[in-house]
């Protein structure tokens, strides 16, 4: 596709890690990447100017509830998104499919699409494929997603195949739908758990020859092993020449384990909201900000981080503005949380081009702890309590 | 006081107005001067980095505050209240006498001090003129200000006349228990709404030479003609050569007003307070940008405003991101109403140096709405439905 395309750098990784570059109408973006969420033209707490500042080069915004406020014709006639909120950057939209699947109320689904009533107001609406583009490219994002269904994880063979059936034709109507040349149209792999159907999917899309190939709806409440075992058998059939997307992935380890089996592209909101409550991302897992040991701590949360929050803030201060609630905090927290997913996938990338990339990976997951000591206790805690234990607490 | 004095730049005003410096440890500050409200160490949403941007150069902090979360020590620890906040500019503290007589529950008085539960954990403290002192040395602003009482606004002229007696005696005690001097300390002048009593309280605090005079206990309920009279008396019988200082005003009419009768300083938490609350100063008054006329509207909130939000950002993205409850609503509404305080006493400065004040006020005044249409409408809904009339609103 003109002026958006994707090149591999490096063409014989020993693993499945590769390197790359999407190359879009707002600039190159180096894979793999990892994509903030702004679901309401905003990365919650910053600015665009912010966002580009932390060096992020991309950003995911919800086609859903833009169209549900201020409406898509609203930010059509402001000069489309990247005006509109400020960002000259690359933006990824999706279909709104996930969010009316998993926010809206109500909604009942067709082979003609989906009806669903807003979480806003209740307001009833119909949304099809075609409508899907029609509002993407209103919005006009670098990268669409076409319009899919996700089937429960806990679905039977056949209602997952029967979601899987229907997001091939719906794929197949989006990009007949697609007016506009300068939007490259990701499809949507789906399948479940089951390794025949990802299969299937894999192989109706590719023929199709998208722009670039999700991996839909392995987020939903499986077991991670599961998840990853159905991502990387899933992306070694997908085309190598095309970028991959694992949606809605995720924490720190994960994003390292996923780029191991060959993904480029991540979004996740995760970093953002775990930081609006108080827990910070640093190479030796999360902190959790509010913990009463950092009331007077006068170094930044990493010294090593060259972001604005570590630059100029110490930890004793994001103490106290979260103590406080005051909205400073959040912020703060933001940007050092985003700065700390762009560092990791920079170095990742880094990595993989010196070829160093499984001691990288090794290295990360053996210092990096998912979850803080605060939370590992509160989780045992928890555990004990739930079996009337809890005064053996103090003898471990 | 070495190092932190006042200047007053014209000699023979033809009004009350003046144009003067602050001279102090952390910058010369123009006055008069609009002073954003930090009371927990930060103006709310916003990085010192961006108060000093907007070209503010003094905030206040409250000392209530901060003795409660993170407490002093912790603030003096780190070395202080513009290292602990990221602020190289002015401080001004309050002593913390009017947050505990306003948030502070089951508070007595006696001539020691103040006992006082915490609102925040409702922990017993207590605190003295000498303690207020030693906070604010903690703390480390420029300019500090003396433990006061501020009586009940309907109180009588005898439970008034104590209120400023005791006020008079604490004035002393902290004159006597200050250490450091770097700090100017200001005294408060007291007295109510009893003109003999304001006189009483001038005479007495002049004598004793602060570097600056507050007037305290103006803004708790009175009619705005009442109060404006009884400043106006007030800061004619001030020391010229000694800053004037009006506590917790506010408002730009009010400010414009206030500075025509000799103020000098001015703080107050309405602009950024109304600014959360989605109103916005221009020149010709309050918006109210959740008003759905806002919607689509490509234009900044004032095209002639330079600030941040101005530059960046349309009223219809403002309106979009409070509507949607977006944290980053609250601070580009921050951003602009303070750059607007500060716009306002920078052209009311200029023009006392051009001898044009009268007509700047003049013309001000004569543009500027304090209250916005909608919340007209909005009022005269609640009078017309007070009177069971609401159905004669249509018809006006």
């Amino acid at each position: 596709m003109f002026n958006n395309s994707f090149r591999l750098l490096q063409k014989d990784a020993s693993g499945g890690e590769r390197a790359g570059e999407l190359v879009t109408p707002h600039g190159v973006v180096p894979t793999p990447v990892f994509c903030p969420v702004g679901s309401q033209a905003t990365v919650k707490t910053l600015t665009a100017e912010e966002v580009a500042g932390i060096g992020l080069k991309m950003l995911l915004a919800n086609t859903y509830h833009l169209y549900l406020r201020p409406g898509i014709p609203v930010i059509e006639g402001l000069g489309g998104l990247h005006k509109f909120m400020g960002w000259a950057k690359a933006i990824l939209t999706d279909s709104g499919g996930y969010q009316i699947f998993s926010l809206a109320p109500l909604c009942q689904i067709s082979d003609e699409g989906v009806a669903f009533r807003s979480h806003v107001d209740g307001s009833q609406h119909f949304i099809t494929p075609e409508l899907a583009i029609q509002y993407q490219e209103g919005l006009g994002a670098d990268i669409i997603m076409v319009l899919d269904e996700c089937p429960s994880h806990d679905g039977s063979f056949e209602k997952v195949r029967e979601a899987m059936l229907r997001t091939h034709r719906w794929a197949e109507r989006c990009r007949r739908a697609q007016k506009r040349t300068d939007q490259a149209l990701y499809a949507i792999v789906q399948g479940g758990l089951f390794p025949e159907l990802r299969c299937q999917s894999v192989e109706y899309l590719a023929a199709l020859e998208f722009a670039g190939y999700a991996i839909g709806g392995v987020s939903l409440g499986e077991p991670k092993e599961v998840t990853m075992a159905v991502v990387g058998e899933t992306a070694a059939l997908l085309p190598r020449d095309k970028p991959r997307y694992l949606m809605g992935v995720g924490s720190p380890d994960d994003i390292v384990n996923a780029i191991a089996l060959g993904i480029d592209v991540f979004d996740s909101a995760l970093p953002t909201r775990v930081a609006r409550n108080g827990a910070l991302f640093t190479w030796q897992g999360r902190r959790n900000i509010t913990n009463s040991t950092y009331k007077k701590m006068a170094e930044p949360v990493d010294p090593g981080c060259g972001c604005y929050t570590c630059r100029n803030y110490s930890v004793a201060y994001l103490h106290h503005l979260f103590t406080c609630r005051e909205l400073l905090a959040y912020r703060l927290a933001t940007i050092h949380n985003l700065a700390f997913m762009n560092d990791l996938v920079t170095k990742a990338r880094n990595a993989i081009v010196a070829g160093s990339f499984a001691s990288f990976r090794r290295d990360f997951l053996a210092s990096y702890q998912p979850t803080d000591e605060q939370t590992r206790l509160s989780q045992k805690q928890k555990w004990l309590q739930s079996r009337s234990l809890s005064s053996q607490l103090t003898e471990d």
